[in-house]
């Protein structure tokens, strides 16, 4: 993570004004925040956990440059003793939390921060904004992979992801959640994952003829000859393919596939396949893009379009149906004793919570959310991961993060895989929740 | 902007594979790309321009790093002559662009980067990255101030934002659209745009009681003291800030304003204010947050709530009713050709363009889109701003855009500033363009 990224002026200024109060009335006593999602948004049947390992490196890396120190301490509003806690931060709190991958529902804890109050309040921000997009982006490439099983599917979103970061976690999430990989370069080279791309319509465009870009293309990466068809009459293209593929086969180059990026795609696919077909191209692939989504692709695939790999751009990376998540990162217990607030529509459940999840016939069967003290049946989901500062593991690779969101999929109740709204998944709040519930609401009624 | 921000492989990898092709082959003369919108997303009358400051850094600093170059040298795709020119990579091309803040609509360029094939080709992806997020929020931000004019408007949505480069790139768009500020710390800092923030509902749930809560935050910062009153019930919060205000009165502190963030907030604003004034407590101020956008804005200010201020967060940072443009950046001439592509429902108008804008009473009258040497009445929007690599003039401040964009709103036509869809502004593409279009299909045909 970059600097800049881990920097503890990215935040809102109302975590600095509260530090210097908290500060300032000795209130630095243990704290303990749990990041949660209050409601599904609509179109989604179950989330997907991501973003931990971000977290986690912007906790150990949270630090306050010279010159934003210098800002600070000519900033009005703040004191000398405030400037100095902020010179000397470090995060050396605990996190628990639910694995990267793991499906999730509303108001179980997804991640839990326990340090001083200042330092669990400073962190909030940014831990919503690396928490929120993840989550939103993971559980919307879940979709994308339910809608095409087997399929090749490429993150083609950066251009339109709302900037680098975006685009850089977007990648991520997406491959962790089953995609094949993505068209952004610096993600595939910092993360490892797989990088896809051949040619743009410019690159068509720019020479005096489509035959002669097919041709340059194919000397210039004989290995990865994906040849796109749709800049000037996509059939037309595909004819021209067959007439090149001789000559290139003397040269010993063979064309892999061709890319539709316009138009009914199910239709052009049928009439490319059988040009190429017909031409002897019955190994050459035909991937498809263009304004792609878990939607589109569902009406594709139930057309049984010979199509073999789909480019997923702009509708991913942003979440289009859904671009953004009713989230929290709540105080859920301070100096020992469990708090919650009951504004309107906004009520938490109070206190240290563990979500417990149990099976029935190999797929999840309901969830109890309860206080971390009451030891309930099942799986629980919520575990530590960093213990003063300190991480407790290695970070898993974004492969092995792969491997148990393709599991989770697999266990996920077959009426969840609907693109369509399911009826909800079972989520029981603990009587032992309740009563904590009411002990809060007592004592500051 | 951040080293990784400005790295050429922050592209897709289809622009490293063009790249090598086109140095294979020769195509290294001069081509010219323009970036534009091709339809208004829904809801929207106009469109703003912003983000030209973030695409010249990034052309400035336009570079590969030693660490990127070992990853190209070690990939089998790439030939030693590609990370040569990857090695030596400087932007000495040309820039033209519409000033940010300019009011505009499809069809005509935003931008043009006039350079080698390869250097224009490769800079592409970040380029739409970046303007296609700050059109986008710019955009949603002037039907912000247009919903509440006068009012004190707040960026709050770094948290909701997708990632940290989309939270800093919204708080200044915001600015520029007529928003007083943001929360963001670091965005403030480093842009110079003001920064607002006061307490959580943690700050108030970490305190034995709400009173206690208020009179330590009073304490902590005398000069800007907002109390936020929904933690448990609004009215009674309010009458809390007037029993505490006599003892505050008495150690020189003036209660500034209270927040309201949760339920009815026009209702509870009213109740409020009768709250406030009947304690004597007449100047002190209500500003709002929760959830809002324009179209809650509109409805809001239509009761005439005496809400003086509002803190807008998720809808604006991520632009939730249109969370994308239908935008690109396509090649409009190389080697002194122009050219488009033809393609279904997505052809271009080819060659460089000019837009000239006409004005009518003080008001903008009608566009018209034509080629670069076809001379109009009018206003030409598009200006050089970037000569072989380097700035024509230095880079205005938010504020300066600020005002010019306030200018724009003045004289953009009345019914434009509807929130609902209106008839659309006259837009006119030119004899002289069409007939360059039906040459470049006829060369290419």
């Amino acid at each position: 993570m970059l600097m800049e990224e881990t920097s503890a002026l990215l935040t809102d200024m109302y975590q600095l004004t509260m530090v210097q109060s908290y500060l300032d009335h000795g209130l630095t006593d243990t704290a303990a925040f749990e990041f949660f999602v209050r409601t599904l948004p609509d179109h989604r049947n179950f989330l997907i956990a991501c973003g931990l390992e971000q977290v986690l490196q912007y906790l150990q890396h949270l630090h306050c440059s010279e010159e934003e120190l210098d800002w600070l301490s000519h900033h009005d509003q703040f004191s000398n003793d405030f400037v100095d806690y902020m010179a000397n931060l470090h995060f050396g709190g605990d996190v628990h939390a639910m694995r990267e991958g793991t499906v999730f529902f509303p108001d179980g804890p997804v991640l839990r921060i326990t340090a001083s109050l200042p330092l669990a309040q400073l962190v909030e921000t940014r831990i919503i904004n690396i928490l929120h997009f993840q989550i939103l982006i993971a559980s919307k490439a879940a979709r994308v992979t339910l809608a095409a099983p087997g399929k090749l599917l490429v993150d083609f979103g950066l251009r339109r992801a709302h900037g680098a970061e975006a685009g850089r976690m977007a990648a991520r999430a997406g491959f962790i959640d089953g995609l094949s990989g993505t068209s952004n370069v610096l993600a595939g080279m910092e993360d490892g994952i797989p990088i896809f791309g051949t040619m743009a319509h410019s690159y068509i465009l720019a020479h005096g003829s489509e035959e002669e870009a097919f041709v340059h293309y194919a000397r210039s990466h004989p290995g990865n000859v994906i040849l796109l068809l749709d800049t000037y009459d996509t059939e037309r293209a595909a004819e021209k393919v067959v007439a090149i593929a001789p000559q290139l086969k003397i040269e010993g180059i063979a064309i892999r596939g061709v890319r539709l990026d316009s138009g009914d795609l199910a239709e052009h696919a049928r009439c490319v396949r059988q040009i190429l077909d017909r031409g002897g191209l019955n190994g050459v692939t035909i991937f498809a893009s263009g304004n792609l989504d878990e939607y589109e692709l569902a009406a594709i695939e139930a057309q049984h379009a010979p199509i073999d790999g789909y480019g997923i751009g702009t509708r991913l990376t942003t979440s289009s149906d859904a671009p953004y998540l009713d989230c929290a990162y709540k105080l859920q217990e301070y100096a020992g004793i469990a708090r919650r607030k009951t504004s309107e529509g906004k009520a938490t459940w109070p206190g240290l919570k563990q979500v417990y999840r149990t099976m029935a016939d190999g797929k999840m069967a309901g969830d109890v959310i309860t206080t971390e003290d009451d030891r309930r049946d099942g799986e629980a989901l919520i575990h530590p991961v960093m213990q003063s500062g300190e991480r407790l593991a290695p970070s898993p690779s974004p492969s092995a993060i792969r491997k148990h969101t393709a599991h989770e999929l697999t266990i996920l109740p077959q009426q969840l895989h609907s693109l369509d709204v399911a009826p909800p998944y079972p989520v029981e709040i603990s009587d032992a929740l309740k009563q904590l519930a009411r002990e809060a609401d007592i004592r500051t009624g």
